[in-house]
């Protein structure tokens, strides 16, 4: 975890008249999402919320930016019966992404970020329709929807094994990265997928340990550099589609 | 705030094992809920997700608990208008509600506590409903819904003003309790109130100042009491509804 | 009941340009709800429409008002589970709310009061969220929702018990005084209540005769002075709410 | 208007106990729909409304029916932008019609009659796929669903002019039959009709007067004819369809 | 089936420029609606579409029109429970409907005519709702909605018995006349109808073969007169509608 | 396109008690899903529909399966604003899928493959959520949900630009292997592309031309050579999946 002070703005810290001035100043406004979602037996639930509040949180300091209150929930569909995975349905994260971004822009605000932790296909497609639906009514506001894990799948095949996923070596390494305390030592291993393109009312049978890969090598060094790596690249995203000034270049956290 | 070591456990920081322990062991799960509403010029937006979290926190830690990640959003109606107010709908509200419930009901959970700092009445029915949709489907599930408010404003006519309200007297001493360092120096006073039982497009035309009472004379003592009284209070509530035993009697934190 | 001939006007009863007159005159238009629903073994299924009508039918009288048909069904959480008592779901008594009240304000009916006999807490949530979208959507409409209950208990602690309620002493009196007919001699007494701000699927289990308090001591003279005090109040609000000039001062009916 | 006395029983002045007994004996339960609605400028807006209640009425006396509180409003297509038109959506008379029918198969009740005044295709189709619903939902619930009007029209083309419509010449017999006070002298004629399978915004402006027919020949007398064939008819299809014996056989009322 | 060579233009043959000339040029587009739903043992599932399909490019044809692919599924209610029929539910119908039609109107299209095959009441209120809430939305659109049906069976009680329907004499003929090959010689014969105004969980069993009427007289030749008369009053009807000049006058195809 | 006779079954051309045997004999159904969108000015809007429909008709030959009745329309966001496309809702999408999936396995059917031509994130994601749904409430049913171009685009980095899409080469490719008198001779070239992770209301300002790629090198061989790699990969996946034994191993058509 970064040592570096923390300079970003929490939008629940601040008073109504400060929030008028951030917005007509043209602060990008981020919008952590994550779930509570079984990720084996050796992380925590709240994994995903975690990693998008830590991204978030090292984005917002380096461009400047304000941090909403995280939604700690999503739409869980290959977990879903896995004992402490709490799943919205798709409609609820819909109309939550459509909501907040909709009065956001009502605020006056003019640049959002939503970061979701959690990369389920079901659950971003429902932050991005609700985020169109804002959008679409609204269309002054720019918004931007992705995961960490568009970014950090990016080293699969790389430094990292092609099959890595769920629960798996980068997110275990990660977490260790970011609250090591929370990870357990027992790391069960991956083994099949589910069949392609099947939509399953039981995907849990696919994946008995609830992982998928190996992370018994993971590590907090590899967590970092995983994440300088998500955080560089989604400042120079972020800055590109906003038009906003990285206050210092290259890698680094 | 409260000296004693945080003996409540977070969801968040749980694996999916030892959640499925604590549902079987028939702990008490408790959500709060929040807002990011005006609270005056003085008092910061997440105002009622601190004190959310502050009474959910110390509620699990005298009876044993397990807290869920807050949702720091809500309906806001009359201070819909004012800067930094984002509101949901009140169907989100009732959906998200509804969702988290009955996936913990799902997933084996007995007793839920929903404890929402925000209380406006638009944002209570929601809740409400959507507890009631979970608890008709699974009615083996206990659940409780309440806001601290409806505890705290019993103090109102006693040693607080009966006009006393929204950014007023006894939430000012209670955010000069929890965090000192985000309340504003000036507090501006309310004046008027919305014509009773008119259900208006502008209700913040009525409360120019976005407060309700008087908040000059607030501080983190008054603010100290409050919060005990709400904790024991909804203490004993919870151990009554729900049949759990008190760690310890009487008033404290 | 009022032996004074009615003076009100009845919105199924004049033709289509009549009604043109009416709106583009500003006059009050009262939408009474009720709800078909157990009022102990004593009182008919009706007992909240017709306190609701009556009451309208007084306040038309003495303020100059059109009175619409009566909506005759609600939303009964409490009682749902007993004999008789037909639940319209939340979103369809909202839906009614919001349509009927829509297109008043389309047919440029300004002012208009929802006078509700059926006091659930969800119920009048229900009323309150649709007569608030129609109000947004037109804000040229002024609109008033409450029930008739919201005024009679105030004399709950004086005149009347404490922990009086439904199908108690005041509704009993109040039915003996508009039908009494209607009311059965035998009547039950109500014992305990639902654990409070508990949600619950059985609420009747904690209510088995479907009464709360003690309606033995029920008159039609109790019933006279509380639909004198309601009426006498709310003609005093709806006067102040909609600028409109009493026809005359003081108690009376 | 029929001098014989009442005997049906309305389902709003019984109590609890007394509905229980009557879904247990297998009584037939009639909903009466009406809707809000221009009707030229010399028939009432609650023509529809009041035309339900009198067959209803006069079908509950014959065979012996619980009458249920009428809903006065319907969703109302062509007449829309007439002065004092209140249309509910689709789904607001579709929702209602499901609640309604399934509340009463919920308590027992196995007969419904669903009798509607109004019968735009619109609100009939609205309240059919209400009803269908809720078959489907309790399959032991027989409901029947139709408008006098479905009976009333077999007399056109007979002694009623086959364009006779929307308060032409049989609607206000009827009307002069049932509350004759309500009627207008001046009654305006109407004259072209929409095109045929238009689907049409603004369809008022085919039917300028608000009629359709010619009522300038109205008299209580052909209201009397037209209303004892509606009754007669009704009842034997009702008698037929619910197995229920007629107390009397032939013409009359 | 008709030996003249094709004119009318199919919107899934043209590119986008093309639509947008053809949209600007005020063309007719013909949308057509079937079912995929049982009609005896002895006609094709798909009977419905294959007579829209006809009908529609017959009148393409004549008037000059874009026919858009159809939608080959609708809400089936009477023959849910045979095998075979797969029935959309009424909104899903009316979505399809509205959907369809509206962005018709946003790509500049000026005339619509929806042309069912299916005629059951439910289904075509669901197009009639969905076209009208269109319409509403964008006023300066002109569209027309039917079935065949509505015109096919003003021949019974002429030329065809009074009690043909569902998989009849008439629709056998009328797919002995598009699609010989499909037709069955085992006809089976319809018996009794549902009781009237019946809505009915069950209503297959009221019509145990499947069919009403008599289809053992069936021909192609029979069919041809039909569709020649359905063809021609159709496009009779949609030129006096949509004010559209024929390209020939009288009977043919 | 294929000259091999065509041997699978057309779900329209069948009868309702054919069908029950298909359903029971455990035939694989197979729905083609396309879209009436823009693709670009040498390509007809029904592109994705021909695709779809090439695919599954030779699937359904190689395998044996019935093919049920194309839906023609999708949702479409990134060209939504080019002429000619017709957009459904993701709800109406979602819908449509969940009531045709759901209906099969209501008549017994246990084999569904969802093949669309269209790809746009927001309609597979629509496609996906209601086949989910379907398969959650009767999970005996397996169901396979995926574009064409999962499989086509895997050629990208191959014998194919890895930048090619919408429009592009290897789709025009196809369309002139499968229906090549429809395709433009003028080919427009792709130039930029939106920028990554943006949620945008207008994205066709980013693809003036309405192409992604350059399909000027596109040729009937090469659409060939995509289709029969297309084929032969999902007949692999398909009878891996559903466990059907292939007729023929190998590439073919």
């Amino acid at each position: 975890m970064s040592a570096i002070p923390d300079r970003s703005i929490r939008a629940d810290e601040v008073t109504s008249p400060e929030f008028a001035r951030l917005a007509k100043a043209g602060v990008l406004f981020i919008l952590p999402f994550g779930s509570l979602e079984e990720h084996g037996s050796h992380l925590p639930l709240g994994t995903d919320m975690m990693q998008a509040e830590e991204v978030a949180r090292r984005v917002a300091q380096e461009l400047g930016a304000v941090i909403l209150p995280s939604v700690g929930y999503g739409e869980c569909r290959s977990t879903r019966n896995f004992p402490g995975t709490l799943s919205l349905s798709f409609e609820t994260v819909r109309m939550l992404a459509q909501d907040i971004v909709s009065e956001l822009a009502r605020n006056g605000v003019s640049k959002v970020l939503v970061i979701t932790g959690h990369a389920g296909s079901g659950h971003m497609a429902a932050i991005r329709l609700g985020v169109l639906r804002a959008v679409e009514a609204q269309p002054e506001l720019r918004a931007m929807v992705l995961s960490d894990y568009d970014i950090a799948y990016e080293l699969r095949g790389k430094e990292f094994p092609e099959d890595d996923g769920h629960a798996g070596l980068i997110e275990t390494s990660r977490i260790l990265n970011i609250r090591p305390e929370l990870v357990g030592k027992a790391r069960p291993v991956g083994g099949t997928r589910p069949p392609k393109f099947m939509v399953l009312p039981d995907p849990e049978t696919y994946i008995p340990t609830g992982v998928m890969g190996d992370p018994r090598g993971a590590s907090a060094e590899k967590g970092e550099t995983i994440d300088d790596y998500v955080v560089d690249s989604l400042c120079e995203l972020v800055a590109d589609n906003f038009k906003i000034k990285r206050k210092k270049s290259g890698r680094g956290g």
